[in-house]
């Protein structure tokens, strides 16, 4: 793969240029914990099982990319908060796309005992789906990349 | 990261179980590549300019997980054409998804020259945003995993 990571986010691709950024395959599972509420570095440790040197460097380089701030904790002077900037939050329409995605297709159903429900009432978020602006739902294969009119 | 990949995709989550499947970086952009209309492997590898055996095994990985499915190539018998599944086709959303989370926040403004529209009218796919069931469109991080009922 030489050169090729930094190469990519180079081109002019949303999809390239995102997956520099979290697409490692780690990086997506922190966040996902941060939507949970970890915020400490001992919380995701402990629910991602993930080893030190990985999970640090991992969250440097999150934070290096604004995916996460870095507070001081109020409990404790030899811990810090890592919390979810609004760049961070965004990224939950992605992982509720992968979720859904990851749901239908990679369980045998009944298998998956979790649902992905909105917080405010409880009910299972129904299924992202492709719109054109005039709110007409499309076919999965019903879209393309062009060249932007200058 | 010794057996981890193994491990999570055994976890209940719908977003560990489809990074398993997809969450290699090539991937992705195997996937984006055949929405363009790539399905030979030379096409695939000219567009990504992906070494052989790297772009070889990803492929064959996703044949096994049913993203892609092989056809003769009517235009050559040395050759063979990499389709998309239904499965595959599907994982547009969660590309979309990407591309609009990297268009916004990866590049600075004007830069990126390319644009996802629908191929009925060309016009831009307006943003994917959560909903709830009713509609209503929630904040980002207005969404909890939590345990089915049973």
């Amino acid at each position: 793969m030489k050169g090729k990571r930094t190469d990519m986010g180079d081109v002019q691709c949303g999809i390239a240029r995102a997956l520099q950024v979290v697409g490692d395959w780690w990086s997506l599972l922190i966040v996902r914990e941060a939507f949970k509420g970890r915020r400490r570095f001992s919380e995701f440790q402990r629910s991602l099982g993930l080893a030190r040197n990985i999970l640090s460097a991992r969250l440097r380089k999150l934070v290096e990319e604004g995916i996460f701030t870095v507070e001081p904790d109020p409990d404790s002077a030899l811990s810090r908060l890592y919390l979810l900037t609004p760049k961070g939050h965004q990224l939950s329409v992605a992982l509720v796309a992968l979720w859904q995605w990851g749901e239908e297709h990679c369980f045998v159903p009944g298998e998956l005992n979790y649902a992905i429900v909105d917080s405010r009432k409880g009910q299972p978020l129904p299924k992202l789906q492709l719109a054109a602006q005039d709110g007409q739902l499309l076919d999965p294969r019903e879209f393309r990349i062009v060249a932007k009119d200058r």
